[in-house]
């Protein structure tokens, strides 16, 4: 058993794409808990595309980290001390609670989490955010109706393939985007996704138009650059473009060269009278009853499957991420920074 | 009493700019009434930005006027014969008649009107489809709630300036932007506008900055290419842009030079969660009779304001459709190409 506490903090911000000197991994003792507080074992920590957003000092919807800071993250973990009565030795919880293997809490915004209902890792992914960001972008914004085209980029991550189940369950036709044959292969085959394109090839445009006879009513935006100037031209009439994440975009140190394609933009959202709204799923939490209800039930029966990307040790946690921006996982990325005794 | 039917043709289309040789001007005989049919004089043709739409070959909302066909237009006018039983010689009208002094229509699509409920020009005004366009964009689109602040490019346009008055009644903090000082100072003392800025101004940017100090809610979008820029910097999150038209961009005949400013826009929508969302009124008139009512009621209790620029002779509606696009009209462009025997 450790006795000490291992932690990633931000080192330097990235220009372009991170690099493992952006962090530093250092040793310091395993908190103790106050009064009040609890103190949790990490046994998974959550890597997802938003964090790149996290290391950039620029204005956006939530606070950047510091220098210096322990990154942030979604941890699912044990409870292994306590003086707040509402947590006891043992319980399986999720919290924010960063990127170390031990973290002290008050307890506030931390949930308990049932291993008997499902996997406790599925707090971070198909159960958690980004599976609420997959269920309230799509039904709240996209406004899916049975015969609706779909197209879902990073079609296999924890988001799209989220996305692109919920819409074969509305009965729609549902198109993946993903990059390699594998991915596009699992999509299909795994999850019952009616064609996947991918990204890589050289005809992406001719590709979407084929897989997309009908145009396209429904585009998941999580992904930007040239998968959605590919879209854009085969949207119909009144289509529906939830933004939740522009993983192409997080990466540029400046604006792309011209020419300037934000008229293009602006002309169709024009002329077809499009919607193209952002959203942030931390916004969205009052949907989460409805949520975990709907998808844990779709789950419990099988109608809705999830993959999981798991690395061993948060010293993967920076190799783990450049990763995750460079599509390189297959399914939600994990962490896995101690065992896990709620599975057999 | 003439006794020929003056037309104008789409000669040629534009390349850019459209330039009085695009449109021809014949001479044809008055058409006479079939059965079922009515003939009507026109009095007020409507000059409108998305005419210039109509001159192009490209796909649209709408089907492209014809090489040699006449142009595209809302008219009021009065029936001269009448061989259908909906309609009466003398009753005043609103119909899609097109640039001609002289129409044939067999009644369908066409609306009888009163000349004493409200100025028949209004029909194709503040009464019509650009107050039509004014209402569902923002009240449907933009959602305005009180103290949210609101702004309205070609302020005092016949959209914008209902845009501004609506949003006022609303309890909304209107910018209007506009060319020339007369109509800012024309937006702000007579439809009561709490502050205007213009765009040909070299400090547009902080003049906006100025003018919102509690950035942007609501912006109403008939306008795009440097007033967007602008804007976009401003607009709080959860904001909203319903997009009516782009008149900076109808005369482009390729893309602007970049940077491409697409990657931009993207994050602004996603990091403060905006919708951007493009309408065309025709899908609309389901709200019709609401906005009648409501708008009507503002116009005869003097709420609501609106100013007509009217200019005399079919002759020189190319010249106020250039000049439309150019900004130089001010208020509700028509050309009255004959008497109007409702006004004293």
């Amino acid at each position: 058993m450790t006795t000490m506490n291992t932690q990633v903090l931000l080192a330097s911000r990235p220009t372009g794409e991170p690099i493992p000197e952006n962090f530093d991994i250092v040793q310091s003792p395993i908190p103790e808990a106050g009064e009040g507080e609890i103190v949790v074992r990490t046994i998974y920590l959550s890597i997802d595309p938003y964090m790149r957003g996290r290391m950039d000092d620029a204005k956006s919807y939530a606070a950047s980290v510091q220098i210096g800071d322990v990154m942030t993250g979604g941890v699912v973990g044990q409870v292994v001390q306590s003086r707040n009565p509402k947590f006891s030795e043992g319980d399986f919880v999720l919290g924010m609670f960063g990127w170390q293997s031990f973290s002290v809490s008050d307890g506030s915004l931390v949930r308990k989490l049932d291993p008997a209902v499902a996997p406790i890792s599925t707090a971070v992914g198909v159960l958690g955010m980004p599976g609420l960001t997959a269920y309230v972008g799509l039904l709240d914004i996209g406004e899916p109706k049975p015969g609706d085209t779909v197209v879902v980029a990073a079609a296999s991550g924890a988001v799209g393939s989220v996305v692109g189940q919920i819409a074969k369950i509305k009965g729609c036709r549902v198109v993946g985007i993903a990059g390699p044959a594998d991915k596009c292969a699992y999509v299909m085959e795994e999850l019952g996704f009616d064609a996947c394109v991918s990204h890589r090839s050289e005809t992406l445009k001719t590709d979407l138009e084929k897989a997309c006879p009908d145009g396209i009513d429904v585009y998941f935006e999580n992904v930007g650059g040239k998968v959605f100037a590919a879209v854009l031209p085969l949207m119909n009439d009144f289509g529906r473009i939830p933004v939740c994440g522009l993983i192409a975009n997080y990466n540029l140190t400046e604006l792309p060269p011209g020419p300037d394609m934000s008229a293009r933009v602006m002309r169709n959202i024009l002329t077809k009278r499009l919607k193209i709204q952002g959203f942030i799923v931390t916004d969205r939490y009052d949907r989460f009853p409805a949520f975990e209800k709907e998808v844990g039930g779709w789950i419990r029966d099988g109608s809705l499957k999830y993959r999981e990307d798991i690395i061993e040790g948060l010293e993967n946690a920076p190799a783990a991420l450049i990763g995750v921006l460079a599509g390189r996982n297959f399914g939600k990325m994990l962490v896995r920074v101690s065992d896990d005794p709620s599975r057999p």
